[in-house]
């Protein structure tokens, strides 16, 4: 991470810290905690985190073990790498006591009640005592709009992606299975240097196509049916997310129809992504062109969501809670139309919000003119 | 999941539940739903669950969305799938309220504050109220101990990560990359029919070997050097996990006598592991044999933990908190030594605790007799 970025984002926390009743910031989520100080270690499970962030007015401190110190040092930009011995419940109040915390904000969607519960037992016995204060995706918001840096980022992971699609589709053929296609796609990210993949990729032939959120299978794909790809990969810590759906040799009439209503759904939704429009306007847009097709029962999720160092985080593009679009988010338009037991079809652009429109950042153009 | 194995955990838990003064068990965390479910999704994040399971004396439910109704129906053995349309939080409490639900035992590890929170004031406005109580580890502690055909599918994982590992030693040559090989471990295991792998791969040569959890870098491996291999795959849920240290063309005096020494602190370990022991005993065994050998300040973690659908779960075997060892728990012992800067080497196996001795599990032998 560059030593600016890292920079700006800890004033930009910290000004908001200051209309806060709170002085310390605990940041433990594992994106919000690179998105601040670049430490790239990710967490085995819940109970087993790699580190934690202490930011107050006047520091900014990553608390770790010795399994990371090496990593943090090397990696957090900005921040003095502090290494416990003992489990972090046991450190923090010590830590927080010399800090001068009174009152710590944590991160309410990311700790455990239980971790909460001895945490605040631990805090309220010293003196003077420090209150725990909730933070409801405070960093999560910052992180909705991207720097230039992160685009850039975002861009590169997409014509990675679109890259290896293009392979993917260019050597289809009937009777190999979805499990060995989601195979291929992940060797060939890997190979092109990913870092991985962002989420396990969708492969869904036929049938299975119906089901949004189809794990591979062992099923042969077939000529004239649809196949869709849902699929991801991350660099340098940041994802992508697209998906096409494909026909070899061709559709029959009603998946032809069901494609074009698709397409133009997502279109109609594209021209309305902009900065200063609710975000629930391109989903209203993209449904109506579903329903007045006839398929308004079979497009059950929502359009689309933010994407960055997560592959699904904020704004949420979806009829309900409307926020505001802002110049620099990166979000997916993602209609679809599934029909149980036959098959369906979904369409995914990731596109940058800006003025003018947006600037759609998979370049991939396997679309059908049906 | 065969479904006597289901029926025999639901009616244990059905068992502890009456010894307790909460009706109804809420189960999200992934793992101990699938366990009592055989319901195998996972979740995206935290923040996105796949399901929950609700258990009291009369019935066994298991609430999801429609994205998963159709595998939940296929998989969970003994489970009523009930479909929710609004999110989790909207629709519980009716569901709990039908089911005459007073007292709700919930997962105190995996339940984030924030969610409690919401919850927890839904329930007190009805009427009557339901209370929550924190559950720690109850579906962890049954899984601890496993049955005869979850042994059969670890030994399977483990037979299949031994075979890949051979494969890999087989063709290992200077001049690759750690990264490469990590890759070419993946591609194996899932090729032979792994479900994926239990965690990635470490893969650590020369002075990388000398951190634990090191990620798989460019650096190429050479000659006499340590090479670490700690990896694992998953078959049908189940992990395995196992370390081995390869040296390409020999070892030098100080390896030589490092090795020999992790290899006898693992055997020593390995004596003393058996049903009755308490869990701290292995790790002493272990780590006196490393002291005496002027390592004592190179060995730095825990001696093992216990391996399931998990790749850790327990029970610990470490310096601290000392449980009994049971008949049927599968545990690791990797005891190793890690010098910064040079290099480090770790010997894991998995084992069955059994009476006259553990039963090895990961049957590789690739061992030096240094």
């Amino acid at each position: 991470m560059k030593e600016s970025a890292a920079r700006r984002r800890t004033v930009a926390l910290r000004e908001r810290l200051r209309g806060m009743r709170l002085d310390t910031l605990w940041i433990i989520q594992p994106e919000n905690r690179r998105y601040l100080s670049g430490f790239k270690a990710t967490d085995g499970q819940l109970t087993e985190s790699s580190g934690s962030l202490l930011i107050n007015e006047k520091g900014s401190y990553l608390i770790t073990d010795s399994r990371y110190t090496t990593e943090a040092k090397k990696e957090a930009v900005g921040f003095e790498v502090i290494t416990i011995k003992k489990g972090f419940n046991e450190s923090l109040p010590g830590l927080l006591s010399q800090m001068g915390t009174r009152n710590l904000g944590f991160e309410e969607n990311h700790v455990t009640w239980a971790l909460h519960q001895e945490l605040a037992k631990r805090l309220r016995s010293l003196s003077p005592p420090i209150r725990l204060t909730p933070l409801k995706g405070l960093v999560e918001k910052m992180r909705e709009v991207k720097d230039r840096t992160e685009v850039k980022t975002m861009e590169a992971a997409a014509d990675l992606m679109s890259e290896v699609l293009e392979e993917v589709i260019r050597t289809l053929k009937p009777g190999r299975t979805e499990r060995e296609i989601a195979w291929q796609i992940e060797g060939l990210a890997r190979k092109e240097g990913a870092d991985g993949l962002a989420f396990p990729s969708i492969v869904a032939s036929g049938p299975n196509s119906a089901l949004p959120h189809a794990v591979p299978t062992n099923r042969k794909i077939r000529s004239r049916e649809p196949i869709t790809f849902d699929v991801g990969l991350k660099l340098d810590g940041y994802c992508c997310d697209m998906t096409r759906t494909i026909f070899l040799d061709g559709a029959g009439p009603t998946f032809r129809k069901i494609y074009r209503t698709v397409r133009l759904a997502q279109l109609a939704a594209l021209e309305v992504i902009r900065p200063g429009t609710e975000s629930t306007v391109p989903d209203a847009a993209a449904r109506r062109v579903i329903k007045d097709a006839g398929f308004g029962d079979y497009f059950g999720h929502s359009l689309g969501h933010g994407v960055g160092l997560a592959t699904h985080e904020g704004p949420r593009l979806g009829p309900e809670k409307p926020v505001e679009l802002k110049e620099g988010m990166v979000v997916t338009d993602e209609p679809g139309i599934y029909i149980p037991g036959k098959g369906g079809v979904r369409l995914e652009e990731m596109v940058l919000v800006q003025k003018g429109g947006p600037r759609i950042l998979t370049k991939d153009r396997h679309f059908y003119d049906f």
